[in-house]
């Protein structure tokens, strides 16, 4: 396995830097006293199209050499990734290719044709995905980034980190959310060389737990049927980010779907900021393990921002 | 009447500066693509209590001479500016007496308890407000401090274009929504003083268009039971922000509720951040006036961030 180094996460925010928002990083004083310890959540509901997602995906197109770049990029997704890659080849004048689901929300649909990428539907299946995926490549050529195992895609999300460094010192911990597992090992890689006092932590919804049983069981387990609602973490963990996880990552907390949304609210209410449900984990699990975190210093990252203002969680 | 220049409102930022929260400047390029504008949020929805009255109420209690300190402050209102002087009263350690209608939103009564405020309830009509707050401050000695006729008041306020034309230069147009009118009074006399090729403009919801009447009839026009989704523009224009206002106002747009709500919508979605509809009539009347606006370089105050989640307007 072809693992990133931090010095592939340096070259890729050297690439990605001025196609990029560098996002602010906020403090809330009220859920500082709510929590005893002291929070700094990085704003990636802040970055382009929405979430940290755009880094990975730009860096990618970004690393492309000339011959590849003619063939364009391809991925399956109906997330978040789906709108980065379709955005960043966009920006580059390069085809994109979205193999997705043809029980995707128009929401979705619509954001990632904005973006003038070509959409080819499958039925909502994983083998369907990936067989419409194949076919796709093997007849336009174009690349396949993968949302969260393409080397390019972790070293990317790896720069959240080094912006979270570069502007707070002597950080105890910084809190991932982990789905398939991009963001949290491309932090986890830059936190070890960067701030290596600094403890790596998971943050899981408890319905999707498939990273904690792999985790904590020593192999990787796929995560059956998940039923939560943080639709960003729904994938189950990468073969490549189990391993990088496995060995940079101190603990992975789990917490239940109520405990997100009022976590959700709550951000939503005191900080006045919009932050969909994956992004809420993190917050969550302090709240509910307060004698872990109190009185230390924790970096959060907020994952994205793209919510249905229409379906709010807590209106069901 | 007694209305204050640029050195009160100078005064009044070297006063609060270490109280309030030096709020960010924000910028869209989806929303710029869409008005062919260039325009910087000043976002005072992250200010403390979630709106610019926090301004205002500190400045003036700041203002206080340690004789009128022992009594406290008192107020009628059951908004932002009852939070706001509940807090910096608070702060100073002196009581705050807070009259409310007594079918005041359980949401904002609770808020004003958590700031330890005393509250005293009357009918819902202007009257009963006036003569309720009368007797406490007959009883108490507390100092009335009015939510946007006090002199105080409209200085506190001006401080937000002081901090708007420290980080941006050049700007042709600074709008601000329009009530009582103390923000509105406070940026015109700032910006006056400070930039005076910008022009202000004030932006006002259609169904409670007193400002806009007394504006372009040249005369004090009172609102007659306005009924619009900014509940914090109900409030007709005070009797002195009229007259600050008629001297240095360039323009006064109005604009139905539909156009407000999706304005609203709009901030939500594309900038990911918490607004409530009197914060986004600026956006409104600049997607409704596109020709007037085109090419410019403008600064819209995001007046504050307090919305009710589980009553959104776009699910009514």
């Amino acid at each position: 396995m072809n693992i990133p180094n931090i010095n592939d996460i340096l070259l890729a925010q050297k690439r990605i830097k001025h196609l990029i928002n560098k996002t602010p990083i906020l403090t809330s004083s009220q859920i500082n006293e709510m929590t005893g310890a002291e929070i700094f959540f990085k704003c990636e509901n802040f970055q382009k199209v929405g979430a940290f997602k755009y880094r990975g995906a730009s860096n990618s197109v970004a690393a492309l050499n000339n011959d590849e770049l003619i063939y364009g990029v391809a991925t399956h997704s109906s997330g978040n990734h789906a709108q980065a890659l379709a955005l960043a080849a966009k920006i580059k004048h390069i085809p994109a290719y979205i193999v997705m689901p043809n029980n995707a929300p128009i929401v979705k649909i619509n954001a990632v044709k904005g973006y003038e990428a070509e959409i080819i539907f499958c039925k909502p299946t994983l083998e369907a995905r990936e067989s419409t995926l194949n076919n796709i490549v093997e007849k336009t050529n174009a690349k396949f980034i993968h949302p969260f195992k393409h080397f390019e895609v972790i070293a990317g999300q790896g720069t959240v980190a080094l912006e979270i460094f570069d502007e707070i010192e002597k950080l105890d911990y910084i809190i991932a959310p982990v789905g398939g597992g991009g963001l949290l090992s491309g932090t986890s890689i830059t936190t070890k060389a960067i701030s290596p006092n600094t403890k790596v932590i998971a943050a899981e919804p408890e319905a999707a737990n498939d990273a904690f049983q792999s985790f904590y069981g020593n192999k990787l387990v796929l995560s059956e049927n998940p039923n939560t609602v943080c639709d960003g973490l729904l994938t189950s963990l990468g073969e490549i980010n189990y391993s990088i996880i496995k060995s940079n990552v101190s603990d992975i907390f789990t917490c239940n779907d109520n405990d997100i949304i009022r976590s959700m609210k709550l951000i939503w209410e005191r900080m006045k900021i919009i932050v969909e449900p994956s992004s809420a984990v993190a917050l969550a699990i302090v709240l509910q393990n307060k004698n872990y975190f109190i009185g230390k210093r924790i970096a959060i990252i907020l994952s994205g921002g793209n919510v249905d203002l229409d379906k709010l969680p807590w209106n069901n």
